[in-house]
């Protein structure tokens, strides 16, 4: 018994012993910490390139003069909020030379709560501007006569990965001893390989120095300098210093993923397969009949594709069928809202956008716009909407920003206008906005979003919050039908329209942000609108 | 009367003639037509600095020693799908000691239906690629000894604005004319003002040359040099070459819009007004009795959060209350589609995404996560999840991608790890995917979403397709219950349990591209995830 027990005693004292041991020797990681916290950094003097440069001392007396068509062009300080005055005081006027007419954003909100709304937005945007810089937007200029060679641009790691800066040489003139020296602030420099008659010394650091007196093994041994990351970011940049006696350069490593693609299936080989390509989607709104309508239009030429409709209507009637998805929303949860449900439902790689009340005809050719997003690079393309007078719209706009004052706010200007026609496709163009029918990349269109703030009118907002990532076009030769919006006299409104028209054109909302103006000033950072 | 038609007739001829000179004298505009027709392109060479070097004629006889500890973490030419083999066969071995496992993703394919498949990816994948390539990307060495002083980081214009390219001079050696031209492809060339005893040539064009006997001067004009950009695209960049007798330089100017910021009303100043600054997103499926649980629990903390629920269930019950937003979806549509939905419809700065199944407790504190998201560069914070036994798990799991082959696609590494501790918030770490339960930035959570072609299992997809995009951060102090999940074994399950199972714990799909391997094959272009 005794025996038995010491023995087991023993295993249980092994056993605990060889525990800690175990647990003691377990290779602990040491964690870093890292700061992420939000705070004012050095804010790039974007507008340097924007003023006439002050001349210094050498150039002060040599005379010039402006080129007015040329620095007329160059960005003012701060955008105005004005319009275009004049013009001829006919009828019909603004039809035939449609004026540019400014609206400032900030009357959205009333007078008592406009300084709040302003202390606010000031306090978000400096929070996006912290958090959208980056050192790759920072300026850089090459010294001249440098006897360093350096990459100037291309260079990127993954976090936390490695790789060989590529380009790096001196071509300096006959010296007794060479010297070079790197500094990063994001990672660690190094030596993949040690060259035979060159000194390293901080290889693992973020301050590496590497001497020869011989230039040939130095330049050799320049082959083999590595960077790794070792401060996570999942998307930033490293800028280094590389110096030399009497010379410096800095340039910049790009830490960040690579874009993971975002493929879709397309469907078998050959004529393009419209079901297998393109979801329809659409919102409606208290008009069953103007949705059946389009339903048994498109069913007419599409039979199989899938239709998703966003419904907030107050008494949801059931919208039924194969390849039809309804979706029920809270009553008046709005417009915007309905359409960023819809979109959100899409698994095709393309999306078509209709309203409710659109019919399809014989020249609804979805095949012709698939045509033109397979065969460029453009995100999303415009059709062209008849109205029963025969008078067809494609709503072509372009947008642009004009910087104003960081307190105030920027100019957006929107113009009926486009850009370019496209070759190869003569009835095609390039623009910024275009018309509420429309075949897209679904990927992109879910990137941008339609802002579920918007709950009644709004439309180029889509195309405003996509600026920069939306390459548009529109295209004249692919016509929906508009179901007749006149309304005859002698014709009374029907419940639902009469219900509809107090939704779509609604009084002033209480919400004073969540309008499109409101929206425009806080969200978007705008003081001004033009338009023509 | 004759002489009445008469007038009439002149008035009609007058201003027929009137309205056909009107015309005539209309300015056209003649529009460029432009080329975004995709092509295959130079594919940037990215490997360059991935591999070591070749040495060339004057290098070759250096002497070197690899370093295996910095050469061993360059990439290699492609990944290799393994995981970790070997290893202690002991009973509780894969907890104490994880292995990394490896898993071939072409598997989710029949054999019949993958040479398709492959292909198919194939094709898609080059169409990202062509649209994703940016002159941005290329790698530009600087030469040494370069007389040329010039911009090479951070020159930027807005489409088809103007600039003044700042940075430009020229160091040179005494001579009797100084020479110096510029080239652009997308943009035109141009000087602000006219410097005195400077010729230019080509000025308005894609080639402008600058002449001058006195090197101040010349370097004066240099400074009012200006770039217009001419041909419409939302997002790209012109390399311009820079050049003097002997010598010649390349950088890039970027040609596109800023960032339109995309700020959130905050509510009034003071405490974090949680109403205000969060909405709690969750989805649901046959199971009423819990999410009820959920809603009653939020209800005792907070009374007032919007709560926006998707719902697929086969006979959706009424889910009401206030601040309580109800959508209904097709049967069965599936759960990143749900969750899609329920983001898409949110209007607050914040989200709080949770499952159906947990409960809130005292310890549920979101000002806490608030807080974090507030003072940090952090997109997204997860909290933890405790489970009826006690154990909180925070599901913290670090991503990275290996670039393989091409026709093979790439390696994913997933591995139960964080990469720093957050400076400030010691509780909190920086990882790249976490549990399900967390609070967002809305516009970068919508902005990644969730795609619906993921109906059933699924959950770090979601921060695979965040990659590069989500700042991730994980906090254990901030914890929510977990309804329990233990199958008690004489408790017998309830009918909505039972279906709940068949649906969360399917048998294989039919639709290939649309299972979690599937979608990463394809969408993605994996080839192998390894995770441990």
């Amino acid at each position: 018994m005794r025996s038995l027990r010491k023995t087991v005693l023993l295993a249980i004292v092994a056993s605990v012993v060889l525990v800690v041991a175990l647990l003691h020797s377990w290779p602990t990681r040491a964690y870093t910490t890292v700061d992420v916290r939000q705070r004012p950094g050095p804010i790039v003097e974007r507008h340097l390139e924007e003023r006439l440069p002050e001349p210094d001392q050498r150039s002060a007396n040599i005379p010039y003069r402006l080129k007015e068509s040329v620095a007329g062009l160059l960005a003012r300080n701060g955008c105005v909020c004005e319009g275009e005055s004049g013009g001829v005081n006919l009828p019909f006027a603004q039809l035939l030379f449609p004026r540019v007419s400014a609206h400032p954003l900030h009357t959205a909100f009333d007078a008592s709560e406009l300084e709040e709304m302003k202390r606010r937005r000031a306090k978000e945007f400096q929070g996006f501007q912290m958090r959208s810089q980056t050192p790759v937007d920072m300026l850089i200029v090459a010294e001249a006569n440098n006897p360093l060679q350096y990459p100037t641009q291309g260079v990127e790691v993954r976090p936390l990965k490695t790789i060989l800066i590529p380009g790096l040489a001196l071509q300096d003139l006959p010296r007794e001893l060479y010297t070079v020296n790197f500094t990063s602030t994001l990672g660690a420099l190094n030596v993949a390989a040690e060259v035979e008659g060159v000194k390293v010394k901080g290889d693992g650091e973020m301050h590496m120095t590497l001497m020869s007196s011989l230039l040939p093994n130095l330049n050799r041994q320049l082959q083999f300098v590595s960077y790794t990351n070792t401060l996570f970011h999942p998307s930033t940049a490293d800028t280094v210093q590389f110096e030399t006696e009497g010379h410096q350069a800095m340039f910049t490593i790009k830490i960040r993923h690579r874009v993971t693609p975002k493929l879709y299936n397309t469907g078998p080989k050959g004529e393009y397969n419209i079901s297998a390509l393109v979801t329809i989607a659409t919102k409606t709104f208290l008009r069953y009949d103007k949705l059946q309508d389009l339903i048994d239009s498109v069913r007419r030429y599409y039979p199989t594709v899938t239709i998703v409709i966003a419904d907030d209507s107050e008494n949801p009637k059931t919208v039924s069928g194969p390849y039809i998805e309804h979706y029920i929303m809270p009553f008046g949860k709005g417009w915007f809202a309905g359409r960023n449900l819809a979109v959100s439902q899409v698994t095709t790689k393309y999306l078509l956008w209709v309203d409710d009340d659109f019919i399809f005809t014989a020249n609804t050719k979805l095949e012709k716009l698939v045509d033109v997003l397979e065969k460029t690079t453009l995100d999303l393309v415009g059709g062209a909407v008849r109205e029963a007078t025969g008078y067809t719209a494609t709503y072509r706009q372009t947008i642009s920003i004009e910087p104003g004052e960081e307190e105030e706010g920027d100019c957006l200007h929107m113009r009926r206008a486009f850009h370019h026609i496209i070759q190869g496709f003569p009835n095609c163009v390039v623009t910024d906005g275009v018309i509420n029918f429309f075949l897209a990349r679904t990927d992109k269109v879910q990137q941008v979003g339609f802002d579920p703030r918007l709950a009644r009118v709004a439309h180029l907002e889509f195309f405003i919050d996509g600026l920069g990532s939306l390459h548009v076009g529109s295209c004249d030769d692919v016509i929906v039908n508009h179901a007749t919006k006149i309304k005859l006299p002698w014709v009374s409104q029907s419940e639902s329209d009469k219900t509809y028209a107090k939704f779509r054109y609604p009084p002033a909302s209480s919400d004073a942000t969540h309008t499109k103006n409101g929206l425009l000033y806080f969200k978007n950072h705008f003081q001004c609108l033009t338009h023509n």
